[in-house]
């Protein structure tokens, strides 16, 4: 939704113009914790193909979906921080529309 | 925790004494969706990796909890048409024991 | 393991004769239960009414909805625990039946 | 909607007098919600009471827990709207406490 580049971010992404999504000064973590993921998606599937006992398998898609669930409230926590802040220096209307997002985001995640 | 393989599988899972699987008559399919639930968590940390808008991340990471959470349902309910059935028909203990890794599988993914 | 009383049960249709629920053997522990739940319900209309911080409120809200989830998966936990392995001794299709239920039961539990 | 600025706000995020709730302007409704809630949570002892099959008040718990969650997203919304926006005005580290509040309970909230 917004195509402006980050063109001069100081890291905190308070401050540019062409405004940077909060996630971004985290990046690589984030792309740690998502090859994390990955790597425990595969290790559920390898525990299916070895026939390994259903409640263990259970366990670790539980620990897989808590694991999503960091990253997601994560993510929400940055958008505020810096996505919501930043629109806020452009007038409430413009804060009140990413909030709305966020809002659309929490709904989907505490249904899923 | 099962340590018998499956050695006479009728495919129904349910007149063997050596206890096969519920889910196994479907790994085949299972496989495929933990395949494409690797792939979901790969496409999620290319958006990440591109510094796509957080919002979308969001929900991606949504629908991504969401098919994990198809999966442990499925298993669960695999669990208990086989691996339950099985065992009761040894008698109510087992039957409750197993039961019970099922709550307690149940409690970690309401939880989750 | 309670094979008789629940003489007239007509309700759903889906339960059957001469079978006891599972909870019933706990009934005033889930009614003291909910009817806890029922004052933590009373206690958020009035800090809303007291215009309490909005913060605090979503604290009590969450342990509102902890507390539901208990009762939740111990009404499962019953109903497999009892009414599933009394249909196990039915047959299986009566037991898969009562499965089908419970597990959608769950599907709608983990979704909410 | 808020009528009054945070005059006196001390910016460690906690809740000032001068400072209305998001929303208390939607008091009434919210105050109708949980009046609602409480009446479910009644139904659902009445249906223990009357000893209701197992499923079926499964069933009404989940529905209960839905519009638990539906006020809880309501309730962070407004206070994303209003408690949030009206720091911002005060400055980002204000800002940022408060959703940095908003944060912990959508974890508890996603958790629960």
């Amino acid at each position: 939704m917004t195509t402006d580049a980050a063109i001069d971010s100081t890291g905190t992404g308070l401050d540019t113009g062409a405004h940077q999504h909060g996630y971004i000064s985290d990046k690589d973590r984030y792309l740690a914790r998502m090859k994390r993921i990955e790597g425990q998606a595969r290790g559920i599937a390898k525990m299916i193909d070895d026939e390994k006992y259903c409640i263990d398998i259970l366990t670790q898609v539980s620990a897989l979906t808590r694991a999503l669930q960091g990253v997601a409230t994560g993510l929400l926590d940055d958008h505020l921080k810096h996505c919501v802040l930043d629109a806020a220096k452009l007038g409430d209307d413009a804060a009140i529309a990413k909030i709305q997002e966020a809002t659309d985001a929490i709904n989907r995640l505490v249904r899923s």
